[in-house]
């Protein structure tokens, strides 16, 4: 039951990204969220600066963006959950070039007053520490 | 009290990691664990990868690795927990240079036979989307 909501939250965050609804996907954030988002800071913390960051995003892309939540794990007790999934983003960026990345997402919900909120999310790509060289062109 | 012995089982893992005690290490995963590493790829699955992954750390290290786990944020209810933090690691290469990083640790216990143990680990620096960088010279 809890895994169901949760499962429809996201997908309603996904579908809230493509159509670039700044509200629908703030809605899925607890005011206190912690932060480790995919550029930096190393951490951020609040509502407001994560919704800086999604309208940086947004204003990245020059139409829709294409955002596929892909083997989703749910686990979940009492008031608490975590997920995972590697989410494939693509569209054409500002710039008119295309974009295409796949990405590791991380979030911890709360059930907070009746309703699932993140409290942490953690996007990342992984990283070649000896050249210093963000690996941007893995798949799942 | 189970935010006690989490915080327990993550001193000891940093304890093992400075010492490079990999069997210490290995003692903290669950068998299936689903890794999102700091280095590719995009995912791994199970604890004899996670092995390899720290046997390639403790070799790209000459000496003991300084391991400092800060800002710890633990929530736990029944037999789930998450936690976060900011983790400063640094030591001396193989190559003889020295090494100075901060990441972000995002990992999620499940209570198994009694034991708490990471199902689910997101270990990253944040990354320059547009250059292709990994930041690796950001501090908490």
């Amino acid at each position: 039951m809890a895994e169901a909501l949760i499962r429809q939250r996201i997908e309603d965050l996904a579908k809230a990204i493509h159509t670039k609804d700044i509200n629908g996907v703030m809605s899925l954030y607890a005011s206190d969220i912690v932060s480790f988002d995919i550029d930096p800071p190393l951490r951020y913390i609040g509502a407001d600066r994560k919704r800086r960051a999604w309208q940086e995003v947004f204003a990245a892309y020059s139409g829709p963006i294409a955002y596929e939540v892909r083997d989703l794990n749910v686990t979940t007790q009492g008031e608490l959950a975590f997920v995972h999934s590697v989410n494939h983003v693509h569209g054409t960026l500002a710039s008119g070039h295309a974009s295409d990345l796949w990405l590791r997402w991380t979030a911890c919900f709360r059930r907070i007053e009746g309703g699932w909120l993140i409290v942490h999310d953690h996007v990342s790509v992984p990283v070649d520490l000896k050249h210093g060289q963000a690996a941007l062109n893995l798949k799942a």
